[in-house]
């Protein structure tokens, strides 16, 4: 910027906003989930957090490897396990551009995860709250926290836009 | 057997007791869960049977792989869904030695098995009825048939014989 006289008296209104570290790795998440989309997959993508580190980035694949279970979180859960050698994840948070189903939610109770981040709530199969609420459920041995609506509209918008155009093809790019 | 003066009149005792297709199918995920049992893993076994055929025997390897999500039913999934190319499993049965937990019973949904059979029941984190019942949760889109009970006892004989060792290591054996 050049010389701006009124400098001294205003806070500069160009500097970058600062985002929460629950944003920046969601958006991490969100970049994972456009893999997904470019792939022709429901788009849904999660990264798992160690010590402020990416341990695992995964995007959805039940088409590509024509597997049920091979939502983003479970091969997520797989990797991070295997980056810290141990099938549990005490230290860890999970964020996910969507509420995870009931595998990925019983997943995330096996796993022991510290803390359980989304994007959209899924009011279909949503098992974290919106139609189960698995790692809440009270005779589980292990309830992770839990924090919604994370980066909410562009998680959902991505959703929503992938169904629009699998609808109606010819609306894509519109 | 040699002559026997009395066999008109009487059924042969000898003869062996027929057994179920179900009884069949759980003896061998029953075969898979001793697998198991001598890699030191929980012993949980199952297969997946599709046009009477087995085409998925999985063991929990949880510990050998150090992955929360390798449970039996999840690795008979995969397995059978690369058996099938297909990522609905439409006309499967699933037999699994314990009842399936909320990440299974989750990813059986998905699936769209037809029919989920298990031996003994879970108290703790079964969720086909005992804690939850998640294949048979309303807003859910998919409700596979459940049967539980299958050779229940040598079920979870094996189950109870494995912890009571691991309890007591100097008992292994008796």
């Amino acid at each position: 910027m050049g010389f701006v006289p009124w400098a001294p008296f205003f806070p500069d209104m160009t500097a970058p906003v600062p985002i929460s570290p629950d944003e920046m790795f969601m958006r991490e998440a969100l970049k994972q989930a456009r893999v997904a989309a470019d792939n022709d997959e429901v788009p849904v993508g999660a990264v798992i957090v160690h010590e402020n580190k990416i341990i695992a980035r995964a995007h959805n694949q039940v088409e590509t490897l024509k597997d049920p279970t091979a939502h983003a979180e479970m091969i997520a859960i797989t990797q991070a396990s295997a980056s810290l050698e141990s099938k549990w994840l005490l230290e860890c948070a999970l964020y996910v551009t969507l509420e995870p189903c009931s595998m990925c939610a019983g997943a995330l109770v096996l796993s022991r995860v510290r803390r359980i981040c989304f994007g959209a709530a899924d009011p279909k199969t949503g098992a974290c709250g919106s139609v189960l609420d698995i790692v809440g459920h009270e005779p589980l041995n292990h309830h992770p926290e839990v924090e919604g609506g994370i980066l909410e509209e562009e998680c959902g918008r991505l959703l929503s836009d992938f169904f629009k155009q699998k609808r109606n093809p010819l609306d894509a790019g519109l």
